[in-house]
């Protein structure tokens, strides 16, 4: 994917929002929401969700308050919100000490009830998304060409954890919440032909795999590998089926073997030991990795063909994983991580799945039982997206 | 470097070895050799050198046996001999554990003084050089296309150490010793515009450098980033420099500036910590790095730029590297390591530098010395290779 690109993809999407804005000015909606907007912008917006008190992690109701809806800012009252293994290594301090309370999720999808007075890319009733950035420089040659998760000069502000000074925490809160204030330029478009609880995990899972799988370029019929078939993972075989990969899927869980197969996978490994990796040895066009802990990843590494690449989404503690030069001289692989992706692409991924009817396999649970998901997500037994009712909090 | 170059490289450096061949037959030295290969081909060649008796890395003198001269080999007659930390980590089982005794030694350079009666390649009195490989299986795709080191089959034999039915002591000798037969198709002409000693290093230190630094196919002015200046380091250097990029040389040795920016370098960066990294943050164009142990890598390969490449052509102990994926997914670096280089292109790093008159800056020791020198190695005082005068045997 090249910077051209992203940059035509994103004039194209600034033109649609103005197109957009221009029919909405007129409908009734806009009227009540621009009302609405004069005390908003004025007061701090009241917000109900669970938090991580401390490093044990564990989730607790919390009531809280987030910025007023500025100028270019939209309300969204939140439907579903997803869990993702990210949410659980940063409230436990693995990835770096934390402030807490912090609100986490960043796989929010719902609808707007507010927009600031310069907002053209929503208007009130639009279904919308937020994922896992909510602010960049938007000045720097990153922010500029659609790449707003490599800004150059503050770096990406997160969508929970993050200093933020327009926040009353102090830090961006995320999506385990009943709304969320966000600048437009950092929601997401959904698609009305999308449901909304399937919309929620593609603003992370969806992104996080799909960007990698596009920078490859691969063709029809290309071997693609995935490693680690849970909330991400399961996506990336979805994803890299419909765009006519085939698919081998590398999971340590025998009793995932028939739902992968039903996502399309053309082989699913069960893998007990570096053995049962051989026979793909230099087999793979390209392997994208989801597990989120240090495993032993020479041996999934060597899968990948000469000169190809092996990209590692997921986060281990503290980012630290074992690699095996010895295997690299020899199987000549590319290793390289990936970050989420930009807006212009995370709008290309939500766009392509509503399209194409990609669905994440979800289970929807209450805000009581988030606590329970998340051991289960850790023990491998969520199947195969946890997603929160919003109005259970 | 694609693989059709490879083949059309082979195809003439063959085509090449046919037509000396021609005139070598009709040559004085080679009716000498003719004769003196009826005995030789019959009766095991003696050899005299040093070797390692176990994993405390201590060499003492050793004689010992190498195969006969068969009808494809090709027997030299050692001149100099290059130190590789590579010899050190081996002998001391940093590596695995081996077999011994054993002798090290793969930068070998010499005189050819008999032939096999296939041999077309050398005539008697040709200088020869041995890197680190001395057979391969000739029939798999890699090894056809001129990438031996990537034997598919039976994998390289390494120059010392890899088991050998043919060998009398039932694993490869290396050329720490006075002499050494080979497969003529393992030995790279060295010709007679360098000197020996200067050539000897080239058959590691340089190959292994040249490969990778060919393969990202750098244009003149592009920077490149050269980490650890000792035996493959300064080689790197010089080697980026003549091709013209702008070198940036990270050593941990003040004592080296001054010998760097005479190799050429742009930049020499002593860098006691990470904070010294920081100011080269996105700014190479490709890094190679020969440390030869573990080290904290990320802040280098923060050096590149994005979807740059970094190579790590140094071995450490057990293969074994730390990486960490925040530093991944925020640099978009591609990792990778790279193995030597093939036949063909070992005899075109060979050929340039001879033509080039790039030389190794070396020391020439004794024998006796070799235990010194490799203490030397370890800690950073070789300046910069050191070369065993194989007369001292
Ligand atoms: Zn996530
Ligand atoms: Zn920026
Ligand atoms: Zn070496
Ligand atoms: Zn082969």
């Amino acid at each position: 994917m090249s910077n051209i690109n992203n940059r035509s993809r994103r004039k194209f999407i600034q033109q649609t929002a103005i197109a957009g804005a221009g029919l909405a000015l007129a409908g009734p909606l806009q009227v009540f929401a621009q009302t609405n907007n004069e005390t908003m912008m004025k007061t701090n917006i009241k917000s109900r969700g669970y938090a991580g008190k401390d490093v044990a992690g564990k989730m607790v109701p919390w009531n809280f308050e987030r910025r007023a809806v500025g100028d270019n800012d939209v309300l969204i009252d939140i439907k579903y919100s997803g869990i993702c293994h990210s949410d659980i290594h940063t409230i436990k301090g693995h990835w770096g000490p934390q402030k807490y309370p912090q609100v986490p999720g960043h796989e929010i999808a719902g609808i707007v009830t507010a927009v600031g007075k310069n907002v053209t890319k929503f208007k009130v009733g639009d279904h919308a998304g937020v994922g896992c950035m909510v602010n960049s420089c938007m000045q720097c040659d990153s922010c500029k060409s659609g790449e707003e998760n490599h800004c150059e000069t503050t770096g990406m502000v997160g969508t929970y954890g993050t200093p933020e000074a327009s926040s009353p925490t102090g830090i961006t809160q995320g999506g385990y919440a009943n709304n969320i204030v966000v600048t437009e330029h950092f929601a997401i478009k959904i698609p009305k032909n999308i449901e909304l609880k399937y919309a929620a995990p593609l603003l992370c899972a969806g992104i996080t795999t799909y960007s990698p799988m596009m920078k490859v370029k691969f063709r029809k019929g290309d071997k693609i590998g995935v490693i680690g078939i849970g909330g991400l993972g399961h996506i990336a075989v979805k994803l890299a089926v419909s765009k006519g990969a085939e698919v081998y899927a590398f999971t340590t869980s025998p009793t995932k073997i028939n739902d992968i197969k039903s996502f399309g996978a053309k082989e699913v490994i069960v893998v007990k030991s570096a053995e049962d990796l051989k026979p793909y040895k230099g087999k793979l066009d390209f392997m994208i990795s989801t597990v989120p802990y240090a495993y032993e990843m020479s041996p999934y590494i060597d899968c990948v063909k000469k000169y190809g690449y092996f990209t590692q989404v997921g986060q281990p503690i503290n980012g630290e994983l074992a690699i095996n030069n010895f295997n690299m001289i020899f199987n000549r692989v590319n290793f390289n991580g990936s970050l989420i992706g930009g807006i212009p692409e995370t709008q290309e991924v939500m766009d392509y799945c509503a399209n194409n009817k990609i669905y994440p396999q979800i289970q929807v649970i209450k805000a009581s039982e988030i606590n329970d998901a998340w051991d289960k997500v850790v023990n491998k037994e969520a199947r195969y997206r946890y997603v929160i009712d919003a109005s259970t909090f």
